[in-house]
């Protein structure tokens, strides 16, 4: 049976969406159990009687705060998170899931469960919604320097992730570039396509807006751009949500007209929203790790828990290992 | 009286777009003419007799087509473009619009009107909408890799174009990160942090959605991540917009809803529509030249002249040029 270690206490808004996304996650699926790691004097008021047998806790006190620095997190043994990634290095659960320090968690994942054999570094995947399906984002914000082999082990990373957990049919990789062209692309990006000829399914340099109407499965970045391109699409969509809302506000015309579109905005809200996709999968990792926002709310933490799941279930990790082997130039 | 010179027949739909859109310019602002550089046997009809003695006719048969190489436009010395270009160098006209190959505008305008004198590499500016204004970006395209010295000095270009040529008030200029804090940054962006320090009004690093939340004035970028935000931005607009519609369809209430939001859905357009805001200028040549989209339309191609207008009228090069030395570190 599955079992999942939660970081319970690291979130913005404290124990309680942890505990009941986990809890939805428990209804819907009867087939895995959860270690929550955290206070718990905390915790045992927030688990209703009926789900106390399927979440183990275990009690720490310290929580890494989101101003603490990535690098303390090694040496602070007792917290939640280093707690809960000892108990996947140790094989007493699967996979990691938490809305804590993001920073932490990458950092206690590499060093302490480890690297997957000839991945140089772990990536952060992210999905990012299109008007028929989703695009899978990698890497988003783990490494701001990288270099083209590291472009090619992320494009490697994405495509099995793709296939193993998200399902996805031969899933088509795209190199991120300032246009489609071959010759098109920043020194790295350039040599990064080069090396990435070897991939089947790669279908070469994708530009930002490919990301949003689905032409590719699976779109390659480095860290630093990975980020801006996804705080843009945040900003933008944020910024067409306030400029409707401030032009609605000037009549009662369109006002009622909000009304009567209502079920529209509501899908659209599901589509642009993160809660629905769940957390982050950081790629590369011996074992699955989720990162989760740090504003999760029950929802978005039910959702990175079935992705943990659905990673724990996969051949995911073996498969990466044999596709870096089989594709190295 | 402000000469302007326009590559007639370069955009995307052929001269009717742009001498239409020269024609709203001419009607708008008594206090320019222009030489429309192209065939004169296709530019002659579309001019109203009205009209004819602010319009000088250049004829020319080259049109370097957006399947040539950059490169080449240097060769081809009959070109719409170049010959434009040439009335500019000369001193004929006081500024240079297109429609037509971007990447041949700035070669030939950085190749043969010039640098400014201290600036390494030109850079082209835009304006992205917020929710109250518009934040101005660059470089969204010349240089695909930049080290930290160029993006000083597109910080102070942007800086001297928001104050002189947009007339905001003391503009703030941000440098685009992946966070916020000072320690956040790749190798590159991290050296320009602290260069940048002496530029009054440097508020440091800022993200991807500050572009679009209007916190600052001027965002600093590479031209390949620069493209990338721009697609991102256009590309996520799209998709919300097509998320709309595919669900409008499956509702006569929403359709209703739609028709009384008409008003509201306007004014978004207006304000994610890039014709409103006309072409990106080139920043760092010694006379205004500004890119339009190659999609122009009549509106687009009014509001690209009156940004050279604009620019040639003001003291924006003379200021950069102080400015880059004033702030040299």
């Amino acid at each position: 049976m599955i079992k999942i270690a939660i970081d319970a206490m690291g979130g913005d808004n404290g124990p309680s969406p942890i505990i009941e996304g986990l809890i939805l996650a428990l209804k819907k699926d009867k087939t895995f159990t959860a270690i929550a790691v955290g206070k718990k004097n905390e915790l045992l008021p927030l688990i209703p009687n009926k789900f106390i047998d399927r979440i183990e806790i275990l009690d720490t006190d310290d929580v890494i705060s989101m101003s603490d620095s990535a690098t303390d997190a090694l040496k602070r043994k007792d917290s939640t998170a280093y707690k809960a990634i000892e108990l996947v290095k140790s094989g007493d659960a699967h996979a990691y899931v938490s809305a804590g320090h993001s920073g932490a968690s990458m950092s206690l994942a590499t060093l302490r469960i480890g690297r997957i054999k000839g991945v140089s570094r772990p990536a952060i995947a992210t999905l990012m919604p299109t008007v028929n399906g989703t695009t899978l984002v990698l890497d988003v914000g783990a490494n701001v320097d990288c270099d083209a082999k590291h472009l090619k082990e992320f494009a490697i990373m994405g495509q099995v992730y793709a296939e193993d957990v998200l399902h996805m049919e031969s899933p088509l990789i795209g190199l991120l570039s300032n246009g489609e062209e071959e010759s098109k692309g920043n020194e790295v990006s350039k040599e990064a396509f080069k090396l990435c000829e070897n991939i089947p399914n790669f279908v070469g340099n994708v530009e930002g807006n490919d990301v949003f109407n689905g032409t590719t499965d699976v779109v390659v970045c480095d860290g630093f751009i990975g980020n801006i391109m996804l705080k843009t699409a945040e900003g933008v969509a944020d910024t067409i949500g306030k400029i409707i809302k401030n032009n609605l506000r000037r009549s009662l015309v369109s006002i009622l007209g909000a009304v009567l579109m209502r079920k529209v905005f509501k899908n659209l809200k599901l589509k642009v929203d993160y809660a629905e996709y769940g957390g982050a999968p950081l790629l590369g990792v011996k074992a699955p790790v989720i990162i989760a926002h740090g504003k999760s709310n029950a929802t978005a933490m039910k959702n990175a828990i079935f992705q943990a799941i659905a990673a724990a279930q996969s051949n995911l990790n073996i498969t990466i290992e044999e596709n870096i082997k089989l594709y190295k130039a």
